[in-house]
């Protein structure tokens, strides 16, 4: 390839914070499926999770923003910082460097780089993935089907799954994922999908009905098999109450 | 002053990652209070809490481990991270530079740093509290008397207790902190001083044995007020158990 692309990282290299990134999981929730967003390199067969630097100017938090932005259109979304990666060798800096020699300098992977974790957990169906400069591709995987990735981006998912799991034991989720009047079987579904595991209906309904989050509506859902179940909304106003105190659902 | 002590940031600028740092927030547990370990700058009344920079031979945790180990002589205890901050303006860097214009160069505290919060729990009795090139004194402080401190201290300290706080809710904590064998009162005791609140002692004693990581001995506390309590130890094998799966406590 003639001419190679030089990564932001040495044209503006007054502009970023330097030897820092950050990564974002982007877990997408639609017809009760976990997915995750990934970014498909230009000519190759390698995956890796969004990311980028921090400009000097701006906050981690607005970096963070920023990235899920331009990769995913969405603007205002639940993003949350979950864990920084500060090993001294967080992957093989050479065999990257070699993996991406086409595209970036191998220079630029000597240097090691401490990168702030976040995952957002987003409607897949409102996304319009985007990829970057580097890559070719910005597609969804289910979480069985994520290939090997580049750099430490398999430990970072993992991480950040166990975070998102772990968080909904005390905080709710479900607005701007559930459609706006919902069944409890489809709430049951989302969790079931987030935790991958099954869920005693009983207790769920009880659990959630305790917290007051959600408002049963006095409307059934029609043309479902079985007896039509009750549909529901979410009361925003106890919905970010509970999400500004935290609560615990102990799902 | 004629001869200003410069920072290590520029003497071994090579050698540390620049514009990231690290902050511990030390918490020590005796005698039923929780206290934090602050440093006084030298020649003036300005404390702030420990911290340091991260060198590009070690990873972020051992920089932390480091920085504990320096300032406590504590080897292996409990050490978590727990959020990195990261704003543009973090604090008024004029003000800062012109406070300790009398130690560091004013021209360090014009580039912005994002720093890795740390916290750790430990027995203040086992802690030999020891300044660094900068401070004069390291002393613990009771946390309703802590001053205004350097920096955005005084926001990473409240993240951490609260951090700590809501790790009490599915992690064991004790071990280290209480006498080999202890009452259910002492530990209880210990719950009361970090959550700043009482605990009603039958659902706090049903929980904890709920989770096996206490054991009964054959032996009561003697020479104590009423009747006397049962003493009990911790099962290290299930501490640790409990420790790597959270488990809920729900205190």
């Amino acid at each position: 390839m003639s001419e190679k692309i030089r990564k932001t990282v040495h044209d503006d290299i007054l502009d970023i914070i330097p030897q820092l990134s950050l990564d974002c999981v982007i877990f997408g929730f639609h017809d009760s499926t976990l997915k995750v967003l990934l970014l498909k390199w230009k000519g190759s067969n390698i995956y890796s999770l969004p990311g980028g630097f921090v400009k000097q100017t701006e906050s981690v938090d607005q970096a963070a923003v920023r990235v899920l932005k331009e990769r995913t259109a969405l603007d205002e979304i639940f993003l949350r910082q979950f864990y920084t990666f500060g090993k001294v060798k967080r992957y093989d800096n050479e065999a990257v460097g070699q993996k991406l020699a086409h595209l970036i300098e191998e220079s630029v992977f000597h240097e090691r780089v401490v990168s702030i974790g976040y995952y957002a957990l987003v409607d897949y169906e409102k996304v319009f993935p985007n990829p970057d400069e580097l890559t070719e591709k910005c597609e969804w995987f289910d979480l069985e089907e994520v290939p090997e990735l580049l750099f430490d981006h398999n430990e970072i998912l993992d991480k950040a799954l166990k975070a998102l799991r772990f968080e909904l034991s005390f905080q709710p989720i479900g607005l701007n994922l559930l459609p706006d009047k919902f069944t409890m079987p489809d709430m049951q579904r989302m969790y079931e999908a987030i935790l991958a595991k099954k869920i005693d209906p009983r207790n769920f309904q009880k659990k959630i009905l305790k917290t007051g989050i959600v408002i049963r509506l006095n409307e059934v859902k029609k043309g479902v098999a079985h007896k039509s179940p009750y549909l529901y909304r979410f009361d925003q106003n106890r919905y970010k109450e509970v999400l500004e105190e935290g609560g615990l659902f102990f799902i």
